[in-house]
């Protein structure tokens, strides 16, 4: 309970410390060193919920600290290349990132289960089991190892499964296409025989037009509108189970973040909290317009039969067995997630009216 | 867009004010006046969700703006009579306070509306109407003609539907009832033939042991355990209909939150901002480990059928058509949620794996 083990550190350092509480109530915050620092962005900030949330965050540090505390945000590339701003953060060479957990599989296999994991929890359990079942403790720990201290900062709406020139009937009809696909859910599709890449946001167009890929997955409808994919392939399936939800973290320099004062961090901490409101509820208001307007392009919308999402299942399950036997913070995390989903069944099963 | 208009006020702000943002940058804040103001909650602190989320409010509050901006937190009747905050928060005889819009349908019968509607949104549906679909614009109308300015605060997570002594297999079952319930689904019940009271939810056990009420509904599997309601009626219903989200508000008295700084009435709304994140993730973190201690001790956990939950379907559809009827501010919130909410089933439809 990260925030909670917070709450009790202020509440114990208002008590003992009441003379400096006072000491500062003339000017609160003049004894903080400004802070400016510059945030390399994973996605550019046209795209909405993925790069907006992140300018977004700066605008919020921003106001809430009178202007004491900037992390500028940097279109991707503008500093280092996107997928070098772990190694740059941890030599302390670039101060923050906004980015997602998932980028860093290559680094750390398990940071991947807490961006998003296939067929696994939505927006609410998964936030549920960052705070409270113990997900954003085992996170500072394998990023701590790194020097990096990382924030949870939002969440954005599921993803759609993808795009594809032709109906898809059977898993049968997957093997064999060549597809652009992110992350765990990679894995899983090439288990079923689908031959993936990944390719960035802005290349993936062309790619599809020239015929290096089949199929693409990218994103959500309000986003995936907007990059064209509806040109060429007309047949959009849903849900995306490779990502119900995916997460978003801020990622610092820890020595940076540990020379913060008390009332810094919680400042970037509760703006980073105010960004799960703000990607909540952008991302769940904007999709059923874009479906519409999809539609009206004649875009043919699909959901996979169960039989499909049952073997995409299956496969998922061998390779997060695959993982977990090749990696131990893999191992921890996976069945730290598993043993609270089973608790939250329970609730989930009676709970809700849809 | 609310959000979006603070945000392209700050924006000019920065761009006319760069001198006043360098006249304060060696003590940001230093020209802000110390804010103490007294908030009175609806709900006692010990109440997890409920009290706790205001508990945590203050704290956050003060932690992000260095001890500047303090919301004390005061125990329900410690300064005036929940109900009652309303007005006093209207004179100015009260600053602040922590309760929920649907307190205050004596007063405006629309303020339900932004708290907790039968049949109606989830979270993640009810912030997306509130934030991008016009909610919180239209809340804020209805309050500031009462001199009371309002920031939505938090979410919790669905409630429980109630207790029974009896099994309940039809609404046959449930005509004559003595309930105890609250809000719109009050109305609701009503209209299917039960005899419904509000009583406060210390006083609901005594009451239930009586037999001055047969059932009672409260809230949530985390909080009914500790009310003890199992000990008397073992019969427990899902999913709460009633109340699938309820939101929470902070109210302030206009005037004095006009006259706050900028950055402190961001530091207000950026913290009730991340009161979503913790009320959603907490909420749904608590309830599965709740029904199991229910079940151990014996509750019989049932969902109603279709044809009950149809039938009170159709109930609210009446009390909702009655209650425009009579009230423009009703009718207004009430045409622009469920156009919203027609928009929004295209994408629930697809988007989700279950």
């Amino acid at each position: 309970m990260h925030y909670g083990t917070m709450f009790r550190s202020f509440a114990t350092a208002l008590a003992v410390g009441g003379a400096l509480s006072l000491a500062v109530a003339g000017g609160a915050h003049a004894q903080d060193k400004r802070v400016n620092w510059k945030m390399g962005s994973a996605f550019p900030s046209k795209l909405v919920q993925l790069g907006s949330l992140g300018k977004s965050l700066s605008a919020k540090i921003e106001r809430i600290s009178g202007g004491n505390v900037r992390l500028k945000f940097f279109e991707p590339h503008a500093l280092v290349p996107p997928l070098e701003m772990f190694d740059a953060i941890s030599a302390g060479s670039l101060d923050a990132a906004w980015s997602t957990p998932g980028y860093w599989f290559g680094k750390e296999k398990s940071l991947a289960l807490f961006a998003a994991v296939p067929f696994g929890p939505s927006a609410g359990e998964y936030m549920a089991w960052m705070y409270y079942g113990g997900g954003h403790d085992m996170m500072d720990k394998i990023y701590a190892k790194h020097g990096i201290k990382s924030i949870m900062c939002g969440v954005i709406a599921p993803e759609a499964s993808g795009w594809f020139r032709k109906e898809i009937n059977s898993i049968d009809d997957l093997k064999g296409l060549k597809m652009r696909f992110f992350g765990l859910g990679a894995k899983v599709m090439e288990k079923v025989g689908v031959s993936t890449q990944l390719i960035a946001g802005g290349d993936i167009y062309p790619a599809l037009e020239r015929g290096t890929i089949d199929a693409t997955e990218y994103s959500m409808p309000a986003i995936d509108l907007n990059l064209g994919f509806y040109q060429i392939a007309k047949h959009y399936y849903f849900p995306g189970w490779h990502q119900q939800a995916t997460l978003f973290d801020l990622m610092m320099n820890k020595a940076k973040w540990d020379a913060l004062s008390e009332t810094q961090q919680a400042q970037i901490e509760i703006a980073c909290g105010d960004n799960f409101r703000e990607g909540l509820a952008e991302g769940e208001a904007i999709q059923g317009k874009a479906l519409k307007e999809l539609k009206a392009k004649g875009v043919q919308i699909h959901r996979w039969s169960p039989e499909i999402l049952d073997t995409l299942h299956s496969a998922w399950d061998e390779v997060a067995a695959e993982l977990a036997a090749e990696d131990a913070n893999f191992k921890e995390v996976w069945t730290s997630l598993q043993a609270f989903r089973a608790e939250y069944a329970e609730w989930k099963a009676v709970g809700y009216l849809q």
